[in-house]
This record gives C-alpha cells, structure tokens and sequence, in this order.
C-alpha cells in the first residue's frame, strides 16, 4: 500500500494576516516602503513552505514582484499567502497585499509577488516536498500561471547568459 | 425610517495572524516574553475595534489576559480577535493565541485576554459604537462572560475603594 | 538556628524608570499605543520578580490593567515596579506609569497594572520564592488589595465556569 | 543652447554599504532572513533612484531577485547598488550582495536582484528622470541585460493574461 | 527682588533606569555591543539635559566614553544619569552604567561617560540654562572633573591644530 | 625569513557606507538623536578593527565624538571609517559621518569621533595586533593625531585621579 504524499493549497495557506502601520514605515510621502512590505511577505511566505514541506525552507529567489498602489499611514495592510506549484524540493508561495480602511472597510490591491523556497533536510541538503493538487478552478489556473512563470525565467536566463558569453 | 446600527461579531473579527517568532522575542529559556505577545494583541484588538467602531479607539483596559503555556523558538504564534460585548461607547475584544509547529501543524493554547477600548470622535470625546448583535451559540456565550468580567470589574473596584477608604 | 527567607518590596522593586516616547510609539492621534507600554512594563515587572525569588521567571497572567489617560509625543515615561504579595511560587508585581513633561516636571497617571509571575527552577518546574514582608502601611494595603485581585479572580472564573458547564 | 541631462551610473551608485549581521536577523539555522536583506536593498536602491533622478521615487517591480548562498550569524554584508538604465520616468537599479568573514576578508556572493522605482514630482504624478549613458563595457552590458529582462516582463505579462482571458 | 535660576544636580537626576538585556544586544561572544549602551546612554542624558534647562537640547559632545567590563547575556543594565556641571547654554551630564546579576543582586561597573548637551530656544538657537549648584562633597568633585575635562578638551583641540596648521 | 604583520589604513576602511534616515530616528525638532548615530558608528568601527587585527574586537573608550550639525529627516547620513593607529593590542579608528541631500548631493559635516577598540584571542585575553604603516600624508598626519589624543587621555587622567586622592 501506497501513502501518497499529496497536499492542497488550503492545506498551508494564510488568509487574513493584518499589519496595522507605524509610523517608522513610512517615507517622507506619508507611504510605506517597499522594503517594510517586502520583508513581512517574505516571513509569511516562508510559513506556508513549511507548512507544505513539513521541513526548514530557505528563499531562492523573487519573481514579478508588483507595487500597485501605494499603502498609507493609518491603512492596515492584509495579506494573503498560499501555494501555487512544487517542483521536487521547490515550491512557488504566491503572495497578495491589500490596504484596509478599518473605519469602512474599503481595500486597494497593493502588492503581488511570488516567492519561490527551497526544503531543506537536517544536512542542509534540498529535499523533495510533497506534490501539490489543485482543486479550484483559481487554484488550476495559478498552478499554470506558475508554470508560465518558470519557463520564463528559463527562456530570459539564456538570453542573458548569452550576452555576455556570446 | 430609522437605520439600525448593528453589527455581528464577523463583521470586525481577526483569523489566522500569523507571527513566526524572532530570535529577539525569546529569554535565555528559549521561550517567548509576554510582553512580546502583549504588544501584538494590542495592535490586533485595536484594527478589531476600529472596524466595529468605524472610529479612532484607545486601549482602557486589559483583563483576565492568562499565559497558559509558553511560546518557544521555532513556533509560529496563530491570532484570533473578535469583538465579545459592545456597551455605549466601549467594546470588550477577546484574544485567542496559539503556538504552532508548522512542520507538523500542531497547536499548542498559549494566551487569552480581553482587551476593552474606548471609541473616539474627532475631537476627542468617547463616542457610540455599534450595537452588537451575537448569532451562533458561541458568539452568545462570549456576550454573557462579557457581562460577568463586567460585573466582576465593578464589585472589585468597590472592595478595593473600602479598603483605602473605609 | 534558622535563616528566614524573607524579603521586603523594597528589596527587588523599581523606581524611576525613564522612557522617552520614540515617533514609533505614536499612533494617528499623536498618543501611545497600549502595547508599547505593555510590553515595557512587563519586561520591568519580570526584573522585580527574578530579583524577589533569584530565579528565572514567567508571566501567568495580567490583571486590572487600566489606561488612565494618554501618553503624548514628547513625554517623559515614568515607570515604578514592586512586589506587593507573594504565594507559594507566584508573585503579584505592581506596576505604575507617569507621563512627565521634562521641561517643566508635570506628571499625569497613565497606568496602573498588575502582573502574576511564577517562578521556575532549573528543570523549569515552579519553585517556592521568599515570603513578603511588608512594613509600611502603603506596602500592607497593597498587600490586602492583592488578596482581593486574587479573591475576585477565583470567584469570577466559576462564575464563567457556571456558564459553559451548567 | 541645450543642457543635456545625462548622467553616468557612478554619479549615483553605492559601493561599501556594510551590514554586520545582528542576531534578530537569523533563523534556527543560523542563517539570515531573505526578507531582512530585501528590504536594506530596497532601501539602499531608493537612495540611487533619487541620486540620478533628483526627485522622491517609490518602488514599481522587483526582477530576479536570487538568493545564491546563504549569509550566516558573524559574517557581514557588503552591498553594492547602481543604476543600470533608465526609461521615461522609471529607472532599474542592481543590488549586489556579498557576505565577508572580516578575519580573513573572504567574500562570497549573496544576493543579485533588480529593482524598478518610478520619480515622482511635487504632485505625486511620474516625471522624466535624465538619461542614463553606460560608459565602460560592464556599464555596457548592464544597459544590454536591463532590455531583456524589461522585454521578458512583457511576453511574460501577455502570455498570463492569455491564460485568464483566452 | 531677584528669581535666582539655580539648581542642584538632584532636581534632574535619573537613579534606577534598567535594560534588561536583549538577545539582540549581543555579539557572537554573548558580550552586549558598545554601540546599544551608547544609545539608551544619549537617550537618558537628554532627559537629564531637558529638565535641568527647561528647553530642549541636542548631544553636542562626548568624552571620556569608558568600557570598563563586558555585560552578558542575562545581565540586566543598571543607568544613573546627572548633571555635573553648567555653563552658559551647556551642560555636562555623567552617565554610569552597572551590569547586575538579577538573581543575587552582585553588580559591576561598566561604562563611565561623560555628554555635554546645549539648549535651544523655540528658534533653535543656544540658550542660558539654569545655574547648577553642587550641594554634596560628591557633587563638589564632579563639578571640578567637569571643568579638568573641559580644560583638557581645550588644550587638546589646540595641539591638533597645531599639527596641520603649523 | 621574518613575515611583517604591517597593514596599511586602506586593507581595513569603509567608505560609503549609506544610512537613510526613518522617522524613528527623529526627535520633535525633526533631528536626529545623536544615539541614533553613535550606535551605527560603533557597528562600523568594530567591522573595521575586526578587518585590521583579523580578530574579534571590543569597544574599549570612545573620545573627542563631536557633533557638529544637525542632520534631519529626508537626509541620507554617509559613514566613512579607517584606523588611524595601532598600540600592541588597542587600535584608534575614526568616524567621519556626512549628511547629504541625495536629491542635489550637497553634504554637510556632521559628526566625527574616535574609537579604540581592543583585540581578542579565543580565550578572550588582550592579543596583538598588525602594525599600521601609514602611507599618504593625511595618513600620517592622522597617525600623530591619535598619539596627541592618547597623551592627552593620559594626562587627563592624572590631573582626575589628584583630585579624587590628593
């Protein structure tokens, strides 16, 4: 008998994180830096790779990482995370921020960004994670969207590696 | 016609805040101080009573917060805030705070509290907050322990008043 | 002959702990956030009771924190910290806060709150501190006063008891 | 008579930037936070964007951010940030980081990653930033390298919105 | 009739402050950085400076800065703060630090230093602060150290000019 | 055959090192705490003595740390840092700290200070330190301005302790 290895996104998502904003957040425009929204995303992220993996993750890289709009002393930030794909010990967390108006509840999109992590085994070696089995209809689509996502930073690595190795 | 403002607990309430634990936030036991987790809920239970309010809130009171198990390094500590009681223009907000094992998604309780704050107008002066209207079982239990830490506040104070003044 | 373990308050207690408010402390309303005076106060109230009972303590539980009034951008902090009664292994610490303008020396009470701490030996197993002895008649009120806070706090949790199992 | 405005990427660029790691910063591998080196970049980044553009700037995108070794507890950072080309209004800014053992001066490469701020004038509207002139052959090829990732970006947005909107 | 502007260093002195230490106050041999003592120093001499003159103030110099032993991991700092001497808009305030063993109460010194602040009026220029008058032998001593640093600090700049402009 | 263990300024400075500054760093005149300063200060310092002996370091004293403007919000503060002397284990290393207007560039002087810093070996005793050969002329002249200093301490020293035990 088989025990197939086989989770859900719900399985290690984050839904409703909420980041009220200090003042030491923000630049001389009254908005937050991207560093600060960058950094929270990047804990939150790596949450939900252990959560899948079941092991310590490490990031290796950030793709399409987009301000939209920009969050505001007195806004609360909330943040969504969860798993879009897995590729043996690889996975791609894909992240959404929204600032509230906690007094009438109005949200703008503010971030997307995708990280991808790495499991790690107690030797520090990368380890495979468990697959993962989209079940929505938006879950199919983000597992396509990752996949699309991958295959261009593939294509944009040999181009640039040919520029300086022509 | 009059437009009744009420609200249900839903409407303000806080799941799944996640707080993976920093090296800073531990003692030479490795476990977590409480002052750390104390200043978290603060911030959550606030965001909770200006959503309810859909005003500026400050913090008046804190009761019954029990530490029930300690937090240790490695954990990611799991908030849930919602709103338990409104009267005229306070608010008695419940916190809920578990440490997990991410690896394992095992939950450990660690602290409940109840926060009361005090909503504000914009010159200052406390103001009426929405009436809250309980629906499920649990929701109209926490309503009534609101009412008995209420109660219990009162008598209290009065006790300790005849001993400095008898 | 028998060597007593007994302390008086002023043994391990805390007088004139200054905090100038940082621009990160203030919310919109130019007025600290509960949490920061929280979290420093619990740090302070840990000291009283690690020098009372020489051993490692941890926070069980925060009583009757009230929030007298609003601390501003500008103002001077002032902390004091003493045990006020001991039992077995737990400890209650008082805790008062002022806010002072340095300039000109004026004090308004911000906070009052009470802290239970126990302490914990080398196995991490609770441990017997040295009993109080109080000797000023203000050290023997806050000695009668925490037996109230204790009494109200047993008699209110089978209140709530009551309501869940009846 | 026109002045042109032409900028050099050494008339805004940063070499030296030192981080000595601080114990908050890492995880229980003794290895430091992805999201603790994006935002020192995002922040040392910023600071080009405004030396070549004379104007507050925020950040729009953050490209190819990789993680190629891990920086560990008592090494410390180096951070080298400059401008690799400009358009219209946005800039890309390069971040290089390399972890040094200061005993022995050994270096290993950290970190790369891309980062796109737009200038902003008085009025929170885009505004034209001076042109960039690369002048060595490295400068050269940067100015190359930043048109290929601008051009992936773009394929790579067309083929996601073919996947939602076919 | 005359108000005489005079003081004693008591009026504006600071006993008691205490930092338990953090686990991000320590390098890599569990000893506390400089630079964290320095801080809170500044932070608590300004304190110093702002009640004795009234005004505000701003860190002009530091001397004789002394680290006399090492705090560790688990030490709690113990920070004394005075005035020692006054002249026309600038005053000298001596910091004292001890590193306390919480648990037996044993201490060490570790840091001596010596601030000097001038005060500001509303249009920040340099303003006369009050007279200090030393009551206590003690206080008598400081009050000529300050002026043998002062005389030493004159003496000194002259021989480093000197040196370049001979 | 004998190796001289002679190092020259250069093999240990920094230049360039780029601090933006955040609201928390600003009192209410909108300048920054001088213990803001200090504290980045010490960190570069210590990274440089570090680099200079090949051995972890210790703040040992700091001197003559002289603020000689005000640096304020919206400035990026630029830390330069260099060993001007070595004495058998203690090393000299000057600070020399700018603010600058990123927008146009402009720098004013704000802060410089002396270090001196002590190496350790693994055993935490006092160990010798590489020689520093000095080699342009403001090298040099740095090189007999730290000696001015030490004898200056020396003396000053003296004249203190007369006054203590005549």
């Amino acid at each position: 008998m088989i025990e197939l290895n086989v989770k859900s996104p719900e399985d290690s998502s984050i839904e409703g994180h909420v980041y009220k904003i200090f003042p030491n957040d923000l630049n001389s425009h009254d908005t937050v830096f991207g560093g600060v929204i960058m950094s929270i995303a990047d804990r939150l992220a790596l949450v939900v790779a252990e959560r899948h993996s079941g092991n310590s993750c490490v990031t290796v890289s950030v793709d399409d990482m987009h301000f939209l709009d920009a969050a505001k002393g007195g806004d609360t930030l909330l943040f969504c995370a969860c798993i879009n794909r897995a590729w043996g010990s690889s996975m791609e967390i894909g992240l959404h921020v929204e600032a509230e108006n906690s007094f009438n509840r109005d949200t703008r999109h503010i971030l997307s960004a995708y990280f991808t992590f790495v499991a790690l085994d107690s030797d520090n070696k990368a380890c495979k994670v468990a697959a993962l089995l989209p079940q929505t209809e938006e879950q199919k689509i983000r597992f396509e969207e990752a996949g699309i996502r991958r295959q261009s930073r593939l294509e944009k690595a040999n181009k640039l590696k040919g520029l300086r190795n022509p």
